[in-house]
């Protein structure tokens, strides 16, 4: 688990979308932000990445992987350089121009080591410009 | 939320147990950590909170707090002074002597703004000594 948390920042910041998503099973689940809409399966899962990496937004880790029983929970904060707003992966509003989001993510795993759910906590009151 | 995650830092290190317990619903779910027996309801949860607040753990903010819809994520270190690990209010078996805890913990809130479960991620390997 602490080597997928590490892969996945490794892979987010080399911008490799596709690796990503090969961490997940095929029937996984992305919330994020926890209260939006469950990407619910692989394709969508997929697609979630391969927006999410794109437009030069890096993941800078501020904290230890927390693991208990099949889990881990991590903190991080996003630098996204200027997307445009309809060309997030994320279904909430954002601002436009550069900021920077402070999110704690948790991944549940299944016994294969593949992440089954992953909820990102995060909102507009952790975003700074 | 943010000040009710204020509060329970606030509280914990004042040693205040009864009124952290009151943070909480009436019904609430303590997981400390997550994937050990669920303490249930405020009687539990009062007794959780009279022992781990006892022999002068200490609890030290390390990031910001996380809010998504209803819920609040956060990260902290527990300095534990050096209980014996019969006076532990958690259902896991800890070394002996003083130890560091790295914990992200996520508090699930009702319309009222109290916590209604707790879940904290923390294992073996987040204990430093």
């Amino acid at each position: 688990m602490r080597e997928a948390v590490q892969a996945y920042f490794d892979l987010f910041n080399a911008g490799d979308g596709a690796a990503i998503a090969a961490l997940y099973a095929e029937d996984a689940q992305v919330i994020d932000p926890v209260g939006t809409e469950p990407k619910l399966g692989m394709a969508a899962i997929s697609e979630f990445y391969a927006v999410a990496t794109q437009g030069g937004t890096k993941l800078e880790r501020t904290g230890p992987t927390c693991i208990a029983d099949k889990s881990a929970a991590f903190s991080f904060k996003v630098h996204v350089a200027g997307i445009k707003p309809e060309d997030t992966a994320i279904d909430v509003a954002l601002p436009t121009g550069p900021m920077i989001i402070d999110v704690i993510d948790v991944f549940d795993f299944n016994d294969d080591g593949k992440i089954t759910q992953m909820r990102a906590y995060w909102g507009p009151s952790n975003i700074s410009q």
